[in-house]
């Protein structure tokens, strides 16, 4: 257990390792699009910029069937490093958990069941509103009947995203939210001009930093989507948020709809947490007295380059890895190295 | 409790409500649409035959929101006798039960989320092959995904259905796999003629009994995906097929793909066990050694006439209202009186 660490509220963090041991835990992705992604450099989710749109229905497919219906390869950047999704369905596969996809706005739909939203894809931040306030509302709605129909399935609700381009808009978001941020990236060269000057662009087109109009101006679908899932699920159950910064962004905007914050601790990799070029802890001590649990996959030790490359500040997360590894060990003790090895087995058994 | 009756195996069928007390339940609800149900005089599930294609979806808002989004009113015959879904939502209200909405093959997409299966909906038994070879496998595989992916994530899963014309293409399919086979109605005078005419139209077209032939030609999507659910659930956790005679359908189909018998018990009103114009516990028998459990809902003395003409040969039962009302008894034991107080006070609650 020296691999998952508490960060922030360390005693809150503790207590809900504590309560989450051998118990249920149910794992939903929620894969949405926004044109943002579109920008050049700013998402290494796709290995050419016309996969990027596919990135999401394609980590789903592979989490559910072991490879990809959409494209023929799994995700990966351009230089062939894989998506993260492959940490997480070794970690989901290794404890028996189950898992869901919902559908909040992916332009492609995965090849699989999923849970259906209606909602569009969001618009490139840069040149227009990511959506009309409609949008958002019902966004929010939406995410509230998941949220509170999955929570009680459950004793932990896993929330895992998978949307390229997400950190910029999660950026964008809490900077609308005036918060001071900076965050992580798919890329080990954090494009951080380039996100800077989106989010300028974008915030040049609001009169207010009310929070609908903030998501609706500079977001995307998928943080309202899952803040109205967390503002139900806390009421009942564990909520563990899968991700790194996009789910900063989640949080601040779910603080100004209101959720039940002990219920609540974000999960995601060490590699997030260590990243020089965000400030991850820093940021949700501003939002609010959220437990930060940590989680080092062992990368750094894999003999794959491919993986030990993640280590190195390529991906880091994303697909809900890092809250899928702890909910994996808490449910069911395993080894440190033994979920390391399955993770080079699931590599092994893609790649040859 | 002795509203609740075994039949058939007993012993089998008291071991299954023995084990299911207290437990956790889960109500799946999968709507789908079949041309079947424009012929005229094949179903009393719509006040006119243009509102037909509504009630799947206006089922799912109903149990959901308590009102109907796609139609004004609920759904109701077309002298005003509300759905059935009043006494599922009743009794999932009640107990506390959560429930999902899949859309299995509809016309018109309910306004709430749900699992999406890109099925198509089944076209008219009486001149043409319901759905390609490939549809149904699709709607097995799908069904597989989604029955294990739920069971897993409780002790009992409910599945209902809503889909007018269904108990005509449910015939079909039975006698297509040669059972000797007569089915109940949502009208007090069976059109069994009529029925029997369709099937016999359908049945010109059969050139073997192969159960995907079967169902593909006199089929519809509904009855192949709900088999593939039991099929995965039943190795997962318990199922209640929650229904009466297109539950029988798809234990005749289920068996031709394999399931695991000791974990199935089939949940229905006592209406249905009690409908002369039909052999519900004759049929299956025939198929297989699987519990029937019965319910009285009791609304022969209810004050409401709308209701109690459930127990004159009306409705009789239908998206999942007997085994959601079997699962709110064995959860919580609920006095059947207050049940039936509940009932009226959801009516009363639309109806003024």
């Amino acid at each position: 257990m020296d691999n998952v660490v508490t960060y922030l509220n360390t005693a809150k963090g503790d207590r809900f390792i504590d309560s989450m041991r051998k118990k249920k835990f149910a794992f939903a992705l929620a894969i949405s699009h926004t044109e943002t992604s579109q920008i050049p450099g700013i998402t290494a989710a796709g290995a050419v910029p016309e996969m990027i749109k596919f990135t999401p229905p394609a980590d789903a497919e592979f989490l559910h069937y072991g490879r990809c219906l959409s494209i023929d390869q799994i995700p990966m950047t351009p230089d062939g490093k894989p998506t993260p999704a492959l940490l997480t369905k070794t970690a989901l596969e290794s404890a028996s958990i189950p898992h869901i996809i919902i559908n909040a706005g992916c332009m492609v739909a995965p090849k699989l069941p999923y849970i259906a939203t209606g909602l569009p894809y969001a618009k490139n931040i840069y040149k227009e509103a990511a959506a009309v306030h409609q949008d958002i509302v019902h966004a929010v709605d939406f995410g509230r009947i998941v949220g509170r129909t999955l929570a009680s399935l459950t004793d932990c609700l896993v929330i895992g995203e998978s949307m390229p381009g997400g950190t910029t808009t999660a950026l964008a978001v809490l900077r609308g939210l005036r918060y001071d941020a900076q965050v992580s990236s798919s890329m080990s060269q954090n494009p951080t001009d380039l996100k800077d000057t989106v989010v300028s662009h974008a915030m040049s087109r609001l009169d207010d930093n009310e929070p609908f109009s903030v998501v609706s101006n500079m977001g995307d679908l998928l943080i309202p989507f899952i803040a109205g899932m967390l503002c139900t699920a806390s009421d009942v159950s564990r909520v563990l948020l899968a991700g790194g910064t996009q789910m900063a962004a989640v949080l601040a905007f779910a603080k100004t709809l209101g959720y039940r914050s002990d219920s609540v601790a974000i999960g995601t990799t060490s590699y997030v947490i260590e990243d020089k070029s965000a400030n991850f802890l820093d940021l949700i001590k501003q939002i609010d007295d959220i437990p930060v649990i940590g989680v080092d996959p062992g990368l750094s030790e894999s003999r794959i380059d491919g993986l030990a490359a993640f280590s190195r500040g390529f991906i880091k997360e994303g697909a809900g890895a890092g809250g899928s590894l702890i909910s994996a060990i808490l449910k069911t003790g395993i080894d440190p190295g033994d979920l390391l090895r399955n993770i080079e087995d699931q590599y092994d058994r893609i790649f040859t």
